[in-house]
């Protein structure tokens, strides 16, 4: 199996590197795995002048898998869209096809301690949010920043089509089908006409869908709900937008940002498997960075993209010995618990996987 | 002094009743109202068949300030919009430019209970959260549902001129000068040509305001800091979609949306004050709802449009007194205290006053 490790920017390379490590500790008894690096976000554009240099993009669409870091940083941000970093990702998702993002948010036991919430609000949350990625007002024309009538005026354009809607619908029931068969949509339908189109097709799809029970919330009341009965949620559906603020709040309720995986994915079951937890450059090269994250996007991509559920579950099990044996990074710290580093915690990841 | 009291819907018209007896009450020995009721919302809509009646459009325009309940109900949301009561609210912001959304958000001493989050997290919270509430992807043309190769497209666009956005920006400057000195300026600047401009306005406009702190954050980042660190947050300034969620996630951090008020300003200093809880169909009409948003939000308005920054102390203030002495609403119930309903705590606010 072919993986193509796009490690990027900030602490990308640094996590990335021990969920390699991971992988090759399980193929000692296990699945066979080639990985091919490339370079990507700010690391791109200084190698090439592109932060997606073609040949990234074409070994990532070519490869079983991608294991991705984290692209961009605050600096390049003020660059212009094509000199950023970030956009590379974005460009990626686009070029890939990659409209299912899958973003998982559960409270390890270990770690209640970690989050802001009260314990009892927090304990036992499961949930996925299911975030389309490849639509919205992230892509859509027109857009611009234009003068008219003499000052400057900034435009951008939300927009779903059926089918788009109709495919992440879909995607949406059937992990609900897999878990707790509750769906909750959620939109802006009180406000926007793309919404309501969105609601629409939804409510439609779940025509095939008869044991999932569907439901729908405004956007605000969404964020409300996950913040005052995080445990009502079993799988969330949105758009790009939306799901880029629902995902985040929902990954900060725990605390432990710094655990949570991702799988972006394409109709053919292709996909990319990053960190939610971003580039932090500010830790970058400190031997700071949690690692777990990546090594959990790692477990995501086996089960996801290269079809082995088994070895997955080794590897999610691995991680929940060393954090149940109290190794912690500066992260997720606690008092009475051993603090590590990035490299010492994928060295004990892989440890357990021996 | 003339307030048009637009209750509206659910439980709007019960709560706003117990903010007019607390005006009547402050009257007895200070500042002098009269009131004239008109119907809004669903209730507007069954009247006269808009949701928005010219009549009490007319009247809340020429009143000194506007006392809102509650518009729409989920029911109605599903009828086209001109015939939504929650659509009459977005029609009377546009007609009254009220393109100044004040949403504070304290935690009561008394209610941190309530919240679900940890106390140690949530204690001494004081934000501003200030929406622009007139432009944005709620009014940007063009908008609507197209059929382009044989399937149906829903768009909507989002767009604000440098003009809005200035103005808004310096709403934000001058209520930081009135507290900590912190402006945030919420975008997605990484992904939008509209929050690019955005962006760019709201660092000329810092030029005027150089005893003021101006950080911006992006709006997936803004949502988890609000979990996080709500406490880090004095003045948070956004545009009209992403201040409609982040509004709302920071109203539910403190685990009281009963207890919060809004002020919507215009211009000339005219205003809209509602509480921020919304129409609530499920306990209207049973005695259940916390009238001390709406109480509260009289108390804005009048330190905000009626020039009685007095008054709106003593209304404050016996608020917090009747706090102190135990009484609560159901929503904010806790053991040890004495459960009453809507009408007792807008009585015993009455009491206070006398
Ligand atoms: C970096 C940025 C463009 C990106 C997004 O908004 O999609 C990030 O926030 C994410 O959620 O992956
Ligand atoms: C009812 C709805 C149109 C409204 C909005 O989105 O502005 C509400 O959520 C609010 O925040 O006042």
């Amino acid at each position: 199996m072919h993986i193509a490790v796009l490690a990027g920017d900030g602490i990308g390379p640094e996590v990335t590197s021990q969920a390699v490590k991971a992988l090759r500790a399980l193929a000692a008894n296990g699945p066979q795995f080639t990985f091919t690096e490339a370079p990507i976000g700010d690391a791109g554009y200084d190698q090439t002048g592109d932060p997606l240099p073609e040949a990234t993009a074409e070994l990532a669409e070519r490869a079983d898998a991608v294991l991705f870091g984290a692209a961009g940083t605050y600096e390049s941000d003020l660059r212009p869209p094509e000199a950023r970093g970030g956009h590379a990702l974005l460009r990626l998702r686009k070029r890939m096809d990659l409209f299912a993002n899958f973003r998982p948010v559960f409270a390890f036991p270990e770690l209640i301690g970690a989050s802001t919430l009260r314990r009892e609000v927090i304990e036992g949350v499961d949930l996925v949010v299911l975030r389309e990625l490849t639509g919205d007002i992230y892509f859509g024309q027109p857009r611009g920043i234009v003068t008219e009538g003499g000052e400057r005026v900034g435009f951008n354009t939300m927009r779903y089509t059926e089918s788009e809607i109709r495919r992440v619908a879909h995607a949406g029931f059937k992990a609900a089908q897999q878990r707790r068969r509750k769906l909750c949509s959620v939109d802006k339908a009180n406000v926007l006409e793309t919404s309501a189109l969105w609601r629409e097709v939804v409510i439609e799809v779940a025509r095939d869908y008869p044991n999932v029970e569907l439901t729908h919330q405004y956007v605000d009341a969404a964020c409300m709900l996950l913040i005052r009965r995080p445990r009502d949620f079993d799988v969330i559906v949105t758009g790009n937008i939306f799901g880029d603020i629902l995902s985040d709040a929902a990954a900060m309720l725990t605390g432990s940002i710094g655990m949570l995986p991702s799988a972006s994915l394409n109709a053919t079951g292709q996909g990319l498997f990053e960190p939610v937890h971003g580039s932090a450059p500010d830790i970058a090269g400190k031997d700071l960075a949690n690692p777990l994250a990546s090594i959990l996007s790692a477990a995501m991509m086996l089960r996801h993209s290269l079809g082995q559920p088994e070895a997955a579950t080794r590897l999610e099990r691995a991680v929940r010995r060393v954090l149940a044996e109290g190794l912690r990074t500066p992260d997720i710290m606690e008092p009475g618990a051993t603090q590590v580093g990035t490299e010492a915690m994928g060295d004990a990841v892989a440890r357990e996987l021996a």
